[in-house]
């Protein structure tokens, strides 16, 4: 089954608005096995889009139309929608109970133009929107379907989900297909490859791997396709389970959890609670465990510790120690996650010092050693690590490589 | 001059990757006067790639064509293209030079095989490439340009504002055109265009004003068009010469400079030197800081201190003060301030102390209900701020307040 993405709207032209609905839309549409031939951005003129509806009914089966439906340029989009399917409009309740339904909320009066948003062409099925006032439009012609929905991501990525691809399930008889991504951290995409070759030439022909790579994390998304659910889950869940074997120490957790929110919910679990002492990471860490909300209920704090100054007067670092070893070393490292966790208490402490770039690098130190460590409640460890030259991508990398060693001693 | 985009690639169809290629290169295309009318993205085989090029060729004067034409994709793409313009491969020496050169650095061995990288269509202009082994390619047809590039952003942008853009203005006689983008932060767009209304009502005709929202900053970017370059640079100046008259303490920068930048500039500049206390932004604020390469030479450190221990403990907040007034309080963020500059001995010192969300919110200090404060060499000082209901958006907003606090300081 063949789709098209035709994503409405002036904004993506000049380049103020990243087509980000597109990949998310294009994502979803190939999780469920559909396969995403083309993709337009059109203006929101009349003709621009029946030019692009004539275009992609000639390359695909369904159609997707976003954007072009807010309040101000309803009647437009919908005027168009109407005339490209010969439809007039029609006065739809249901629709008009939501616009009055979300004015109220918002404390505005519903007037009689408002009335206006209620009317649709009768050839669609209205798809209800709970989160606007402007419902999905569902048109099917020559055995082709056209879904118009609004461009508002938060709207759009609704209704997708509970409604349009459903219904493109049933309407089109798509088979089952299931998925597991397996999120793993500490290792780049070819290394992973190299190590894990053996398990991926023996996956089943009905089971695909997808290599998926972002700052810091590899992602490793399953697909099998069938049709018993069941058997389908089960037959994933065996290679899942196979695949740890060969990295179990770099997989933190399934499909999209990110790594702070694993770490999170093991600390609140075991009811422990952790600080961190930061050089090159800056602030990175803490700010990624407080981007979770109730983290106040295991993270205490965190001392950012830029100056060697700081390292000594508020974490009780030796001075011998830096003088001796650098602050990039072992021996520091392991002092300030001790002197976090002693001065703020906690039963876990992580610590980073490293050099992030892109100057401070020396022969033996280059950009990219970063030393971490962690207090446990039995005492202290460390590792040496060496990033790359790219100090965003350097600050990102350690402090993933932090919070999985935390998670690591958390599942022991 | 119209423009269309076609960006290649079969992993912008599965969602892969977001074609942040496409925006910035309309963006751009934008700024040079030149009108973007559609953008596709297109699968990497040949049938999609033509009738991609057709349909362009109805609507726009320039296509854009990026992708396909990576290593591995090089002469499928490159043969697409010389049979599109009936041309004949030949063997371009200068290009053969430059993949030499990056396979030198990179380490690799060139063989037979690589020397076909330096085949080119005969009938195009090749475009030297500075990034990468494969260059942009300029052919024109029946008074249209079509240009493809390689679809790596780093190879992509540097080809288009080196080459593409200066060779489209001369070739299509562009006028002059100029933008100057204000940098603001601390006013949400409908008040930001409120408290401005008279100065834009008050624009001449040549002049546009473009509201670019980002989370916590509104960009406003003026464009002026015309044939004198000196007198249109004047014009503006003394535009954003009267806009500052407005919101002079909303205005932090020009050109896409971030907050962060501006006031490690401003300490680099005076000597001084800041820490930060965060309770709210956990840690934010001093992330934001040491991604500036440098900031070493004037941030020493910060405490977050999440728990009220911390508080005490390190930034020796009294416990009445907390007990009477709670954290969240003009009380404790003074002390907290005053605390950490005295502790990390710093010129400055910004702390904060809000209820980020989702809980936590009461009657009296709903969640987004912010203390901000500024330790200085003569004294503390205070503000109350009250954002909204997202944690993150919340975050994000109480750190850039506390930098344009300091900001203004630094500046008087």
């Amino acid at each position: 089954m063949k789709a098209e993405i035709i994503s409405i709207g002036d904004e993506l032209l000049i380049g103020q608005v990243i087509n980000t609905n597109a990949s998310w839309m294009a994502t979803e549409l190939t999780l469920y096995g559909i396969n995403v031939v083309h993709i337009a951005a059109v203006s929101d003129k009349g003709e621009a889009i029946r030019d692009a509806l004539d275009q992609a009914s000639e390359r695909a089966d369904i159609i997707l139309m976003t954007g072009g439906l807010g309040p101000t340029k309803d009647d437009i989009t919908k005027k168009i929608l109407a005339d490209y399917f010969n439809s007039e409009m029609f006065f739809h309740e249901p629709t008009f109970e939501q616009v009055k339904k979300v004015f109220r909320a918002r404390h505005f009066e519903v007037t009689e133009v408002n009335r206006q948003q209620a009317l649709i062409p009768e050839k669609c099925t209205p798809l209800f929107n709970r989160n606007g006032t402007a419902p999905g439009m569902w048109f099917e012609r020559e055995g082709k379907v056209f879904v118009s929905m609004p461009g508002v991501p938060f709207e759009t990525k609704v209704l997708m989900k509970e409604q349009v691809l459903p219904k493109l399930k049933e309407h089109f008889h798509l088979g089952v297909i299931i998925h597991k991504t397996v999120m793993t951290t500490g290792m780049g995409e070819s290394f992973l490859a190299e190590i894990i070759k053996d398990w991926e030439n023996n996956l089943p022909d009905s089971v695909k791997l997808a290599y998926l790579p972002q700052p810091g994390i590899v992602r490793l998304r399953l697909t099998a396709k069938g049709n018993d659910e069941a058997n389908l889950r089960n037959k994933i869940d065996v290679l899942v389970s196979d695949l740890h074997s060969y990295i179990d120490d770099l997989i933190f957790g399934y499909n999209d959890v990110s790594l702070e929110e694993v770490v999170g919910n093991l600390l609140n679990e075991q009811g422990k609670t952790v600080s961190t002492a930061e050089s090159c990471t800056g602030g990175y860490i803490a700010h990624l465990i407080t981007s979770i909300a109730g983290s106040s209920n295991y993270f205490t704090g965190s001392v950012v510790s830029y100056s060697n100054e700081a390292k000594m007067n508020i974490l009780e670092v030796s001075k011998d120690d830096i003088d001796l070893h650098g602050a990039v070393s072992k021996e520091v490292v392991e002092a300030m996650a001790l002197g976090v966790q002693k001065k703020l208490n906690t039963d876990y402490a992580v610590a980073t010092s490293g050099i992030a770039g892109p100057d401070g690098g020396t022969d033996d130190k280059p950009v990219g050693t970063t030393w971490i460590a962690l207090a446990t409640p039995n005492g202290v460890l460390s590792k040496r690590f060496h990033f790359g030259e790219h100090r965003g991508r350097n600050i990102r990398r350690a402090a993933l490589a932090a919070l999985n060693l935390l998670r690591l001693v958390l599942i022991k």
